[in-house]
């Protein structure tokens, strides 16, 4: 249906070494390197870009949830906090979201969520992960 | 160990709306829209980000087993093809990776390919997606 590309280049070591990644469609590119992934660089890192997919991914798909059934949102906005633990292993993304939308009462609204939760397609790839959504509605 | 985050709002319905993306620790903002992430739109999207962070995890976690073998890996340079599909899911992941090491055969590098695959820690989060790797060694 849709083919996405993107790109890395890791020069040298691991510790003394330096990577870049660059999105296809962007003329931006992230550095990354040891410190900003495993100590406080201040770069970027893989689990960043994973965290900003999710977040993209799960309020594209609560808003497409919400709108297909008669409550269409003014915004969903939502925030990642992704953990890389010992291993290293990506353990946990956590997500808080705040959607504005209208005439939905609280518990048809959490339905929804736990919809998006578990089907949006990002979701659905990073099932080694376990993801936790926290979700505030503002009517 | 590590704690990472990003951000994403997605502001109105599905095919009237549009999102953007950001990085915790970079001001660029990534817009995307429906025509972006299943038509011929040319913002990125959520899957360009998964690409980038699987290239990316991809490329430092063989320089790390590299190097710590013995085999300082000059450069590793790592392109990744997703594909959405049906669904919609994240189906296909293909990377293609050229590595520049010194004085390695073919069949150890290959060795090193396959467990870099298996084990970083992007590929241990996208159990939900099949990964191909083709690569290439430049002695």
């Amino acid at each position: 249906m849709t083919v996405s590309t993107a790109n890395a280049v890791w020069n040298g070591t691991l510790k003394e070494g330096s990577g870049t990644m660059k999105l296809g469609s962007e003329p931006a590119v992230f550095p990354f390197t040891f410190a900003s992934r495993f100590e406080d660089g201040k770069e970027t890192n893989p689990e960043e870009l994973i965290g900003a997919a999710q977040a993209g991914c799960f309020s594209m798909f609560l808003a497409a949830l919400l709108g297909g059934d008669g409550y269409p949102p003014a915004s969903i906005a939502t925030s990642a906090t992704v953990h890389l633990e010992e291993g290293p292993t990506i353990t946990t993304i956590e997500l808080e979201t705040t959607a504005e939308v209208a005439n939905i009462d609280q518990a048809a609204f959490m339905e929804y969520v736990q919809k998006a939760k578990k089907n949006c397609p990002v979701s659905k790839a990073l099932t080694g992960v376990e993801l936790r959504v926290s979700a505030t509605l503002v009517g």
